[in-house]
């Protein structure tokens, strides 16, 4: 396992910290002995990485990303790679897994025991690719589920990418007095410490099924509040019933 | 510490759990001799208890309740309480703690120690009743503060009953696949597991804050959205960090 990082000082961090075996900051050298090379970073650097990397890796080799939107970067890069017999074979991945931290101090070995990850292969995807992928994941521990790119998209803008949303939303528009604030809030907001360098990228790489999203969320928080305002308790416990019908059958 | 309920098994459990000294399903008998007694139940329960209890309670004792909305059970009880000597000193409380779940079982003994506690005394509170209410809640381990009614449940309905609203209003638009959801997802409609009909009630007895905090709120999803759609980087990018500085600067 090679790392390549940017940062000769996140290159050593890695390592003392046993997330690789050696590390590099020279990408040509982390990536042509490489079987399996795994693209990380802020969504819109994927593609462009996986274009400069590719020229350097052996044919045949295998490419995947974890990035938290697929549709656009799939998209570039099976249109940029080199295909045929001394191609890359390239799928895109996400292991849905992670916190609001970002770093090598934020690294976790059990990260991704349990949780699960995504797979967008499509028409142009190599079988090699995808089965490596599932291999990869698998041994990590994650439950592995595929997809086509713009289904992902939609399923995380509804799942992940709106979630984190309304925490930002509810974060802004509050007024912070200098009592504590309830349990409630810190919970309903803690999404908000998360990196606004990743999540303007996310949020722009997914921005129809964001929008689609924040709508339908939208129009039931007016159906609610409409119910409220007029005070109509039958529709506000069928509407509050409904939902906890649907939360209480997800497992934590 | 006497305990009252309607239920004897709830009597019996909270006195198995060590969470009352003697408990009764008779409410003459739970507070004839009481110096302090402490309402808590659903919201639209509260005065109305509070006005039956009142009859058999010691001229001059202290009443007061725990009820996460304030404007409507003050003034309910304010208007309808004995006064004068031979009163009843009444206040409202409201000590910020619990959980989305309810019963005895869910009892813990250091619930309140640490969270803060709302006195919400007007112009007709007695002081005996601001005094024993705010070393009541002191001596759980509780910052006591005070505030009027209305400033509390503006307070409330923008920090506590708006997340609770659009967790409910996120659990209820979803689409549960059979995949797992993120845990982005999981935490930001916990609270839809909450009881229905006790937040029912609060809502309603909370009504125009809840739906001011609601438009509030729903201006920012706008905000943020649009910037969204129409790909405008620089204003996610402004909006994403003010949310942040707010929620770093509020301790967890």
């Amino acid at each position: 396992m090679v790392g390549l990082s940017r940062s000769a000082a996140t290159v050593r961090r890695a390592k003392q910290r046993g997330a690789i075996d050696a590390g590099t900051t020279d990408a040509r050298d982390a990536v042509r002995d490489a079987d399996l090379v795994i693209l990380a970073g802020p969504v819109d650097t994927i593609a462009p990485a996986g274009k400069r990397l590719a020229r350097w890796m052996k044919p045949g080799s295998v490419l995947t990303d974890v990035g938290s939107t697929k549709s656009e970067i799939v998209a570039a890069l099976e249109t940029s790679l080199p295909r045929g017999p001394r191609g890359i074979c390239y799928i895109g991945s996400h292991p849905i897994a992670g916190s609001e931290q970002r770093g090598i101090d934020a690294a976790s070995a059990g990260l991704f025991a349990g949780a699960s990850c995504l797979l967008t292969p499509t028409a142009r995807t190599h079988p090699k690719a995808l089965r490596a992928a599932t291999q990869l994941w698998q041994r990590l521990g994650m439950r592995v589920s595929r997809m086509t790119p713009d289904a992902h998209d939609r399923l995380l803008g509804a799942t992940s990418h709106l979630p984190h949303l309304i925490a930002f939303c509810l974060a802004s528009s509050a007024d912070p007095s200098r009592l504590g604030m309830p349990k409630s809030w810190l919970e309903m907001t803690r999404l908000a410490k998360s990196d606004p360098d990743l999540w303007d990228d996310i949020f722009l790489s997914n921005r129809a099924a964001v929008g689609k999203a924040a709508d339908r969320l939208t129009g039931q928080i007016r159906t609610l509040r409409q119910a409220i305002v007029r005070g109509d308790r039958a529709a506000i416990v069928k509407f509050l019933r409904h939902a906890k019908a649907i939360r209480d059958a997800i497992r934590d």
